[in-house]
């Protein structure tokens, strides 16, 4: 957890420097990157809080995902994360949201391998999302999906 | 965190006997109880997702919580626990809505000492909260907020 709390004071300090706020929604990841974001001192002053949808009802009830793209691409898919960080941005009015899906294991889900992993991010400019393959166990798969998140909200800060 | 992993495990394994599902609106703990829940085997099957209602903006906007409610009490109170709980379990359509909000300090909050905890419980019953005072840091204040609302929920389960 130390790199993950290391991670998450670049990113509290980042936004509050350039006044953002910042919102998650998290699948795999289920609150985590919230949780170790509202461990850093002034993170109250960039956090709006988050949407844990770990079950795709939410993603489509809360978040707006369309639910079409849920039947067809399946959960975890990069327009997903993209469709979760943007969602996340409207429903809870952040500068900034940021997303998580994949696959901590043991099992293959939808399809997909283990450790795959999608990061979306939303600003005003619009959505994108990064891959990941990580290796692991299921711990292991979502800290690396913490600090992935995390990376995208600093390099989304610095931009 | 052992003993957060051991109530966890106490409430998938109730829930699933039930074959109830769980929302959490989390203030204080930010997504702490959700992780737990989601790190446990099982938690699919039982866990829909949660909240973060870490701004009043959120509680208001996501959870329904009355803004007269929060301007009169402010954002730690038993009514405001209780209202988070009602209102996640019916955004993300569970069976019991389960909710933290509290003063994890350094300096107090609202008017309510460091260490002051609420927790919100909702069944299709009716909505309830219980107050603690918890002594410690920050870290260990939202320790025992998230082990105290992992109580109730098996509290909840066995009723």
């Amino acid at each position: 957890m130390t790199n993950l709390h290391h991670l998450a004071e670049q990113a509290v300090k980042s936004a509050l420097e350039m006044g953002r706020t910042v919102a998650t929604a998290e699948s795999l990841t289920a609150g985590m990157v919230s949780a170790v974001l509202a461990d850093t001192a002034g993170a109250s002053g960039m956090l709006q809080g988050g949407v844990v949808a770990y079950q795709n009802s939410v993603k489509v009830d809360v978040l707006g995902v369309p639910a079409e793209l849920l039947a067809a691409a399946g959960s975890v898919d990069g327009a997903v994360a993209a469709a979760m960080a943007a969602g996340v941005r409207t429903a809870l009015r952040a500068d900034i949201g940021i997303a998580t899906t994949g696959v901590a294991g043991p099992e293959e889900h939808d399809g997909k391998a283990v450790g795959t992993v999608f990061v979306g991010i939303a600003t005003a400019a619009g959505a994108s999302f990064v891959e990941y393959g990580f290796a692991g166990n299921r711990a292991e798969i979502r800290g690396q999906a913490c600090g992935a998140a995390l990376e995208s909200l600093i390099a989304a800060l610095s931009s």
